[in-house]
């Protein structure tokens, strides 16, 4: 997730290694509900999301105010409203895919009425993930974020666990307070959403110390799961709920987000040992470099293939530069990239079909296809 | 808080210092409620505590159980319920003060049925404690917590915060989802009282980075509100909630709540000083030589006196055995010792206030009294 999270990555033009899109594309339509008009495929989903940004972040604003003034400055710091020393910035707050997600879920479910109604639970999704944010951050000692010091590095790795968890609390008080029927339910479902992206984070940070042979193909997979679809599931559900669809759409929603999640997750790892550098902005094969154990690697590394036994042999060995290129091919040789390539376009079909469960009408559901395959192959 | 939380701490007899009693003495009177039967003075906050550690550990062993599993393990080890490998402990959860604080405020303005009723509200209370004791624990850095390991010494430091993010989580749930009609209104109360309790340890520890000459006594009396009295307020608070109390009844509750942990705070920080070490379990002046900006400390160095000027001049040096008694004198003369007994005493007498406005019947209101009584004056 972690590459996700940081959202400042710059994607290559296609799905690596095919050149084929893993899904159908989405058609130009006209622009329902009121929402920015659409001039084609590449653009439908940075307008959801622009729209989405621009909903969402008074909502934001008024609950960060809302906290105390050390948190609230912490926070305001985190979300790219102040500088530092509490005078404004330009901001860049993320991509607001979440919030988009809440969003464009409850439009499809429930029109422009139900998007208004989960606006509180937009805010709240984007709360609980800039809280694991900071929080993730202070544990995988990240000191950048969109292009910024990251918080613990400015205030101090108390100071942003202590902000994560006011902004976990904030997150779970806008959805107990809302009016919705729909409340109660969400916090439930928030509520195990934080104790699964707690679980996964400690999955990757213990899984990261172990030795490479001793992590399961399995074990990667529900890691990248807790870590990444957990949540983007949940902004789905949440969206569903809002727009008071009933238990097996809300299920068939979370199942899609999470489905989305691990293909992107997939095809983010296998950015991250073939990504061109001057577009993921990362040295060549930085994942191998940093022995991750990502799910092509550790696909390759259980294959049973000779090169699974020459992989785990140079994962053994401090990184060097010259090895470089020779683990990359062990990866491939083993299978890791064919396998990762197979499995998101396998994870984007079952998404489909959970899409397709939950909101039947092609043209209802297309802001969310826009942004499954926004998170999957973005093309800017 | 920090030494209110670790709840191993052998208390002197009385009140530091006055050998006067900060409050009226708790007649014995018949036990209610098909309560525990009552021998004295002494023993009834210890029935209600009892009681209250019977009736919450069922709630709360059945919400940690619902947790992902290596989040539900490092809980299942705080609690005192298992060992570090799993097995099975003997368990010491703590004193279940705050617990017994929502359960016996309930049973005051409600009985019995109130009582039953806040059980989730206790045990939400009690999982909120335990999610700041297990991050405090890594922030303060302290290696032991009733008497054993502290969690990020077995588990390591980004488990033991994550554990407590998922504490969180579970008790804003809890609260969410009863069918109680005070769910909404109590969700709200600590999920504030969550975020006072963050910005209260962020004043702590940055308070501690500062000068002793730039803190103000007013910060300090800020930070121990923030940190020891919002969760025994909101403690109280809530089961004013649970019992269907209005809301002037459940502001008076808090502001009871807040008083009497001031009030302990202050005859705490006493201790911390002048405190009998065979009683406290710490080296005599353990305070002093942390260089600690108690509330004593504090109102000394703020007094303008001349024992002000010698006790910043040794509080700026590095500590040395030999300088304590006189460090000690200096916080005596400059009116440090008296002005916070004082103050406890006034805390004291305003939190009775306080209950008395909540509670006027003082036969209901008098397990809330004991508790009081018992936070800021145990005899055993």
């Amino acid at each position: 997730m972690a590459e996700f999270m940081t959202e400042t990555k710059q994607w290559p033009a296609g799905p690596p290694g095919t050149g084929e899109p893993p899904m159908p594309a989405v058609r130009p339509r006209p622009a329902r509900e009121g929402g920015p008009l659409l001039d084609g495929d590449g653009n439908e989903a940075t307008a959801v999301l622009d729209r989405a940004r621009a909903s969402v972040d008074p909502e934001l604003r008024a609950a960060v105010d809302s906290l105390p003034g050390a948190m609230r400055r912490i926070a305001r710091y985190h979300f790219g409203w102040e500088h530092a020393d509490g005078t404004p910035a330009a901001g860049n707050a993320g991509k607001a895919i979440r919030p988009a997600l809440v969003l464009t879920a409850a439009a499809a479910l429930g029109g422009p009425g139900a998007r208004r109604a989960a606006l509180r639970a937009a805010a709240a999704v984007e709360l609980v993930h800039n809280f694991t944010l900071l929080h993730d951050d202070v544990m995988d000692r990240d000191t950048s974020r969109r292009h910024r010091p990251t918080a613990w590095t400015v205030f101090g790795v108390s100071d942003a666990i202590l902000a994560g968890n006011a902004l976990q609390a904030l997150a779970l008080r806008l959805l107990a307070e809302g009016p919705n029927p729909a409340s109660r339910a969400a916090v439930t479902r928030l509520a195990d959403c934080v104790a699964e992206l707690c679980e996964g984070q400690h999955a990757d940070t213990t899984m990261e110390e172990r030795a490479a042979d001793e992590v399961t193909l399995d074990e990667v997979l529900v890691m990248a799961e807790a870590k990444t679809g957990a949540l983007l599931g949940c902004a789905c559900a949440l969206g569903g709920l809002y727009a008071g669809a009933g238990e097996e759409e809300v299920a068939a929603l979370d199942r899609f987000g999470r489905q989305a999640g691990l293909a992107f997750q997939l095809i983010d790892d296998v950015i991250g040992i073939w990504g061109d550098p001057d577009r993921t902005g990362k040295p060549a094969g930085a994942d191998l470099a940093a022995r991750k154990k990502s799910l092509p690697v550790v696909a390759a590394l259980t294959s049973g293939t000779a090169a699974a036994t020459e992989l785990a042999e140079l994962y053994g060995r401090p990184y060097d530069e010259k090895d470089l290129e020779r683990t990359a091919l062990a990866v491939e040789r083993a299978g890791g990239r064919d396998w990762a390539q197979v499995q998101a376009a396998d994870r984007m079909s079952r998404a489909m079909q959970e899409l397709a469960r939950a909101v039947p009408d092609p043209e209802a559901a297309g802001g969310l296809l826009a942004l499954a395959e926004f998170v999957t192959r973005r093309s800017s």
